[in-house]
C-alpha cells in the first residue's frame, strides 16, 4: 500500500507531527458544504518549508495524495481527501513574518487567518482588505482566489498576492513575484499559483499588498422595488467614477431573513448595502451623489451608519447573513451556490435564478456582490431528503449554466473543489485541456490535490 | 530545409498573405533597441482568427519558427527572429469588435493601436489608459506586460485584461477568461498568456476594462533637491491614500534636456510630474493635500496645468523625453532600461545607477514611473563606438542585479525578450525552471517565439 509506506516513512522523519488519530482525520475530512466526509489518512503539522518540502517529497516516493489545509473553510470541497492522503495542515505555520510600511505589504506565513493579520495591523495604519466573509486563512484563500464584499475597491487575492513561496511535487521550493509593485520579467507564476486550489504545489509563505486604513467611512442601506432598479443604480454608480468600498445586496427574502435573526425592520424588498472609504470630503460628496443616483432610480431614502458601531452592526449582519438565513428553516442544511456575471446582466441572472428557485421544492434566498456581478443563492434543504439535495443540485446546475450563457462563470469566489467540475469544459471548452497539460507538467505523478479542478484520466 | 517548406506551403494556401520581400524582412528583423536585425523568412498577415491557426499548423507541420509583431515598438527584441521563421503581423487584424457601455470593456483584435482604441472611444465617456508611451498594438502591450505612467492608479496590462483568444502551438484557439469581473473558476491562463512575450501562443483577441473618462483633471511640476525627498512626497501621498493617475519623475539630466527640446525652463534639479482624475472637488481636495506634502518635503512651488491644451504640453514633453534625450547627444543611439524596484528602495537605486553611470564613459539621464518605483535610464552611446556600447550594458547590467539586491525586479515593463535574459536565473531562480516546464508542456517543438523570455536546450 503505497499511501501506508508515505505514512510510515512520515512518522518516522516526523514523529507527533503526524497523526492518524481518527477524530482528526475526520474533521479534516469536513467540508463547509454538503460534500459526505472525505477524511485523509494521515495529517502533517509542519512547522517550516523545510517541513513541507520533506513532507511533499516522501509523498512523491511513494505516490500518496497531498492536500492542503487552513482553517477548512472553502465550499466546493477543496480540502477533501477524495483519494485519501497526507492533509498538510498549516496551523503551525502562521507566523507573520514582515510588515513594511512604506512600501505597503505584508509577509506571512499561510496558516494565518485574515482577522489575525488585522489585528496585528491595526496600530500601523494599514490594513488587508480582503473578506470572504469566513475567517480563512491567507493561504486557503490565496488558492481558491477568494474575494468579498469588498473586491469591488481592492481587488480579490489574485490583485492583492505580489508574491509567493510555493512547494511543487518534486518537493522543491520556488518563489515567485518581487516587492516591486509590476514587472515584466516572464510569466505570471503568482498569478497561475493563486486560485490553483492546491493543484500544482502548496504555498509555504505570501506576500500580499496592504492598503491604507480609510480615513473616514460611511455605510448605508436602502430598498428598491426590484433588482433592475437596484442594479441600474449601481451601473450608474460605476459610470460616474464614484468608487464604493463595498456594494452588496440582499433579496426580499433575505431581507426577511435578517428581520428574524437580527431584529431589524427591513421592508419586504431587494436591498442595497454600501460602503464609502476616502478623506472625509471624498466620503461625504460620494455619500451624496449615491443617495442621488438612488433616489432617481426609484431607491428608498437611505439609512446611514455613520458611526463605527453602527456600521459594525450593518456588516454584522451581512456577514451572518448565511446563518440568518439557516435560521429561516429550522433543521435545514444549506447549499451555497456561487456564479457571476457580467453587471449588465445581473438583474437578469438573479430574477431568474429566483423564478427557478420559486418553481422548485426548496427556499433560496439570494445575496451577493454587485459591484462584481457576484452572487449566490442559500439554497436550504431537509438532509435527510434525497429529493431535495437533488433538486438544490439541480438549481445550481442551472445557475451555472445561465451564468455561462450571459458571458459569465461558473464560480466567482468559491472555486471549483469537486464541485464545479461537471462545468469546467462548457465554460473553458478547449482552455480547460491547456489547464490539464500544465497541470501534468507539474505534476506528473498526479499527487498534489489530486481529483480537484482539473480532472486527470 | 524544414522553414523553406513551411513557405512553400503557406504560399501555397494564403497567396500574396505572405511576403518574403527584402525590405519587409528587414523592416520586421529591426528592434527599437539596440539590436542588431534579425529578419524572419517570411512574413504573414492573416485576416481572422482561422487565418492564424493554418498559419500556425503549417509551422508547426514544418518546424518553423512563429514570431508575432504589433507595430515592433518593443524594446528587449521581442519581435526578432533569432532563428528565423514566420512573423505573424497583425496589422490587418485591427478591429474594434465591440463596446460595452454598461459593463465598459472592448473587445478588439490585437492589431489595434491604443491611441486608435481610445480615439473610438472618446464620445462613450470611457478610456483604456494603459499608455506605454508608444502607440503600441493592444496585442503587442498584452504579450510585454505592458504599463506605463497611469498605472499607478489604472494597473498594467495584468489588470486590465479580462479574458483573451490564442492560438496554441498546435494551432488550436483557445478563449480565456469571461465577461464577469471576476472568477475562481481554474488557473488563470489570461494572466499566464499576458507577459508571455508569444512564447506560448499568439493572442488573436483581447477583451480589455474601460474606465470612465475622468470628469476633472488637474496635472503639475514641481522640482526638489534631491531624489530622495521627491521619493519620499510620494510614498507619503500614497499611504495617505490620496489616489495619483500619474506620478512621474525626471532627474537633473533629463530637465535640462526638456528645455533645450521643449524650450522649458526648469532648474538643474530632479522634478516630479502629477496628474490627478476626480470629480472637480475631489482633484482640488487632492492636489492642494499633495502640494502640502511636496512643501513638507522641501519641493517646489507647484505649477499646475488646470487647462487641457496646458496639461498636453505637459505630458507631451515627458512621452517625448526619450526624443529630447536622444537630442541631447546628436549622433548617438540610446540603450534604455528598466528596472523597478520597492518604493522605499526607488530613491537609492536611482542614486546608486546616477553615480554608476557618472564613473562610466557615457551620459544616462533617468526617469521614470515613482508610483510603482520603475525607472528607465537612456543610455546614450556612439553607435560607433563599441567600448561605449559595452559600458551601456554593464551599466544596465548592474542596474538589474541591483534591482534583484533590493527586491525589485530586472524589468517593470519591457519584458525580457533576449535583452534580459541573462538576468533571469539570478531573479527567478528554480522558478525560471518552472516557466521552462510549462513552455516545453504548452510548446514542444519549441516554434512560438523561440529564443525569448525561456532557454530550451
Amino acid at each position: 500500500m503505497a499511501i501506508k509506506d508515505a505514512i510510515s516513512a512520515l512518522k518516522e522523519s516526523f514523529g507527533d507531527q503526524i497523526t492518524t488519530s481518527l477524530s482528526e482525520l475526520r474533521l479534516h475530512g469536513q467540508s463547509e458544504s454538503h460534500f459526505r466526509n472525505m477524511p485523509p489518512d494521515a495529517v502533517a503539522f509542519p512547522k517550516s518549508t523545510d517541513d513541507v518540502q520533506r513532507i511533499v517529497s516522501i509523498c512523491a516516493d511513494h505516490d500518496c495524495p497531498v492536500i492542503g489545509w487552513g482553517v477548512g473553510t472553502s465550499l466546493e470541497a477543496q480540502t477533501s481527501a477524495v483519494r485519501g492522503g497526507v492533509t498538510v495542515d498549516f496551523r503551525d505555520m502562521n507566523a507573520l513574518l514582515e510588515i513594511s510600511q512604506e512600501d505597503m505589504f505584508a509577509r506571512v506565513q499561510p496558516g494565518i487567518s485574515r482577522e489575525a493579520l488585522n489585528h496585528e495591523l491595526r496600530a500601523t495604519g494599514l490594513m488587508f482588505p480582503v473578506d470572504p466573509g469566513a475567517n480563512a486563512t491567507l493561504g486557503g484563500m490565496a488558492s481558491t482566489r477568494a474575494s468579498g464584499t469588498t473586491a469591488v475597491r481592492y481587488g480579490t487575492m489574485r490583485d492583492n498576492v505580489m508574491g509567493l513561496e510555493a512547494v511543487t511535487a518534486d518537493g522543491k521550493a520556488i518563489r515567485t513575484g518581487s516587492l516591486a509593485r509590476k514587472s515584466s520579467a516572464g510569466y505570471d507564476l503568482t498569478g497561475l499559483f493563486v486560485g490553483a486550489e492546491g493543484t500544482l504545489g502548496l504555498i509555504t509563505e505570501l506576500t500580499v499588498r496592504l492598503h491604507g486604513q480609510p480615513e473616514a467611512t460611511s455605510a448605508g442601506i436602502c430598498a428598491f422595488q426590484n433588482m433592475t432598479d437596484a442594479v441600474d443604480a449601481v451601473t450608474t454608480t460605476i459610470q460616474t467614477g464614484i468608487q464604493m468600498a463595498r456594494i452588496e445586496f440582499v433579496d426580499a427574502a433575505t431581507a426577511l431573513a435578517f428581520n428574524a435573526y437580527s431584529g431589524s425592520e427591513m421592508p419586504n424588498l431587494p436591498h442595497l448595502m454600501v460602503e464609502f472609504h476616502g478623506s472625509p470630503t471624498a466620503v461625504a460628496e460620494q455619500s451624496q451623489m449615491f443617495g442621488d443616483i438612488v433616489k432617481d432610480h426609484g431607491g428608498s431614502e437611505f439609512e446611514w451608519a455613520i458611526e463605527a458601531e453602527d456600521r459594525k452592526k450593518l456588516w454584522a449582519m451581512r456577514h451572518n447573513g448565511y446563518y440568518a438565513i439557516l435560521a429561516s428553516r429550522p433543521g435545514a442544511r444549506a447549499i451555497v451556490t456561487d456564479v457571476c456575471v457580467p453587471i449588465s446582466k445581473l438583474a437578469q441572472a438573479v430574477d431568474e435564478t429566483r423564478a427557478d428557485i420559486e418553481g422548485s421544492l426548496i427556499p433560496g434566498p439570494i445575496l451577493g456582490h454587485v459591484g462584481d456581478g457576484n452572487f449566490h443563492a442559500i439554497l436550504l434543504i431537509d438532509p435527510e431528503n434525497a429529493k431535495e439535495k437533488q433538486a438544490a443540485l439541480d438549481l445550481s446546475s442551472r445557475m451555472a449554466e445561465r451564468a455561462i450563457a450571459l458571458g459569465g462563470t461558473i464560480t466567482g469566489e468559491h472555486g471549483v473543489g469537486i464541485g464545479k467540475l461537471d462545468y469546467m469544459t462548457a465554460e473553458h471548452g478547449d482552455a480547460w485541456a491547456l489547464m490539464t497539460q500544465i497541470k501534468k507538467a507539474l505534476d506528473p505523478q498526479n499527487i498534489m490535490n489530486p481529483g480537484k479542478l482539473i480532472r486527470v484520466n
